[in-house]
């Protein structure tokens, strides 16, 4: 069992200075630490819950930006694909093509992220079993890529709440993929102000200190400098003040969870 | 309110002679009703539990399928679409496309769609309150096409199980939208035979009758001569033969629902 | 199948005169359609959220006001148990003894309730499935009773809210036990103001047709001429005056799902 | 924060001599890890799926072997109350009375407990929130008992199934009351095997080194020597074999989220 490493970064990439600024803080952060670190950042929120919200820089734009972080800073970088055409021109920059919860079993979308080559973090479904990800995994690796991992990021659980089930970890794990934990979107409450997402933001720690716990490859956790100015997922992402802290509390958990 | 019209057809397109049979029955069932029809039937399972499970005989050759039902019965047709680019060429033939649920929050499917001036018919997503699809139908609405529908398939209820809410008909009818049920689809056991999903068809009538009572523009049924030997969907299709008699019955409760 | 009875009357015993004024004009209401009538009151609030609710009036108070209403009106009683020692003297009078929902797997309570020989009739937990109401009924068929009713109430749906799942009834009703809906507390959000539960009194009238509409042997509604000045369920309790149609059209649909 | 102690023992009190066994085994492993233990066992199974399995050993014989074996062994000893009468007399010979989930929401039972002046255990209900618990540790205390606990133990998640939600831990201690979390009940799956419930004892581990690290006051271990011979909850009991690593481990996590 590898050490903890982290996917953080702020949830829609905003622009250059600030993707350098944030990446490079969290460089800094992991580096003391020594955790590993994917810098995380979307390009484009496609499935906002109002039309009326922000979509992002787009493709375009982002991809330069990711190759400049990864090249000023040495660390691989994650984003989102919508689309299976958006799947190849990505992975020439990008390290790890996400899939988002609500695409998890859009087959044609898995197979032209696993047709990349690049490593494929698929989000399980809200409206999944944690056993039905061993489907979705083989649509990967049926394709031909082996590097494939999973996200549980909470289960639906009644209307506009999501809850996180800690056995669903050792059940993604019998995948063979490795397993991280979104403490981000686990917190949200989808459609729950309306026409955005709420979040609890307190739960962050909480929810990610279980998984930990019980034992994951790594945590997703979106962060920013200023979450309640964000153009999205305000109410859950981490202040990056906090960060320091949190992962570090989180570093003595996984190497407790991780002792022989 | 109008009485109630069918969304029906075989879930999968299998061939021109089988799509010709099944809408030409279904013509014949539903005239002698006075019962409106929409002949549906998908050209690809773009989401199926496994990647080993059949697709679909594609775009190219269904929509001329399409167009021969149209002409030859004076029937129009549904199908469902899974990414933006197919929404032009579909709505050339298709008179409705339908959006999946997994897919319900992906805003430029949902405008491709609207910008084609189809009527577009919204699946609720299996992780979405009633409510929230008020911002759903506002996408669609907002890119110009006030021709939208929402349809109710049920919400996740634990693992591998939905539940239908049958408050989420009054709620969804707040949108202004014309309210479907899909009784095929709500009792789907999701992912519950390992590698395909399993179904409860004795409960189709059941959930159908109800929903009809509470009032709806229309019921959504998968319907085929021989389900269990159907690509798809077959523990939840309804035998063709035992279609007039559920028909009528729910005729009979429509009319009720929609007495002064 | 025989036609709709109902199971109505306010939440709680307020006095002799509220109950004999209730029970009277719900015999009229009733009288003039057909309906079949049993008269509901609770003489204790057992497991209100809060121990600052009123409990009711108790025991010795109500027996003689449920004798009366018997008498002078000539309809069964229905009041609901909480203890073992409570079923005997209860059933001296009242007709129908009630198993709480939360109270539905108490072995003691459901056999001291089976050994009055009174109809017992059981609430499915808001925690049980509706297969699981099949080992309730034989506790109470064991202890020598053959006369038990079941009620589906609502199962838990996330945080206090829940969900009426129409499958239900035709499960419960392979228990061989008449099956009752009940509409009002099926549209109950438990604990949800904080220190009471919450109700959504416009989705009895929805609930109630659906249930009657898919098949049941009779309706549960608490009623009540004023429900917002309501000792207890006010918010999900129906305004008497609204009784008349209401029931009517519940009539109308159990006739036709009955109809041959 | 007090390091974690552990109420265990089998479910069902079975002989004067295995009590004796099983609790000076558990004290014996709890002495030398230094961990606070009070035993817990039932002297009636009052809510069981189905009448016909076992329910226990009864209250006459059960009190005088909780006495045995406080005063052999120095234990506290934990049993539940079903019933207001029983409070009285059980308190006489045990420390903490535990109110059952399913009667969570009884005012009587919990006053009449609150009134012995015992530490009073109320699980939570599968039908509450976390937050309603707020109501129920106030009837407690409202009954002049300011020693009271809260015990989660899973929240209804669809049919047959629970869910431990791990943001019910930090908001139970909102109450002020220590938390517990029951991690045998919390793996059961109620009704699952038809005429009893399952459960999944290898999730016992991962749900309570979840919790430990979240952080609570204790936890609540059914154990057995033989759990698969065992009267009742066999299938989530933990082998009293594996306790002592269990333990251990569970120890080093808690030590872990206390730390300063």
């Amino acid at each position: 069992d590898k050490p903890l490493s982290i996917i953080a970064g702020p949830c829609a990439m905003e622009s250059r200075e600030h993707a350098l600024e944030m990446a490079s803080a969290l460089k800094e952060i992991t580096s003391k630490l020594g955790i590993g670190l994917v810098y995380k950042s979307s390009f484009d929120k496609a499935n906002r819950t109002s039309a009326n919200s922000a979509r992002g820089i787009g493709l375009e734009l982002a991809l330069p930006i990711f190759a400049d972080v990864k090249e000023s800073l040495g660390i691989p970088v994650l984003t989102d694909v919508h689309t299976a055409e958006q799947c190849a021109p990505v992975a020439e920059v990008v390290d790890v093509l996400q899939i988002p919860a609500f695409l998890c079993r859009q087959t044609d979308l898995l197979i032209a992220a696993a047709e990349t080559g690049a490593v494929v973090n698929v989000k399980k479904g809200q409206f999944l079993a944690p056993w039905d990800m061993k489907n979705v995994v083989e649509k990967v690796r049926g394709a031909g890529n082996p590097n494939v991992m999973v996200t549980e990021r909470g289960a639906s659980f009644g209307y506009n709440t999501l809850v996180s089930d800690m056995r669903a970890l050792p059940e993604l794990a019998k995948t063979g993929a490795p397993v991280i934990f979104d403490a981000t979107h686990s917190v949200q409450q989808p459609g729950g102000q309306g026409a955005t997402s709420g979040g609890q933001r307190e739960f962050v720690p909480v929810l990610a200190r279980a998984a930990v716990s019980v034992g994951v490859a790594g945590v997703f956790m979106e962060t920013h400098q200023d979450p309640d100015s964000a153009p999205s997922d305000g109410p859950n992402m981490v202040h990056l003040k906090d960060m320091p802290a949190l992962l570090e509390r989180l570093q003595a958990f996984d190497s407790l969870a991780k002792a022989a």
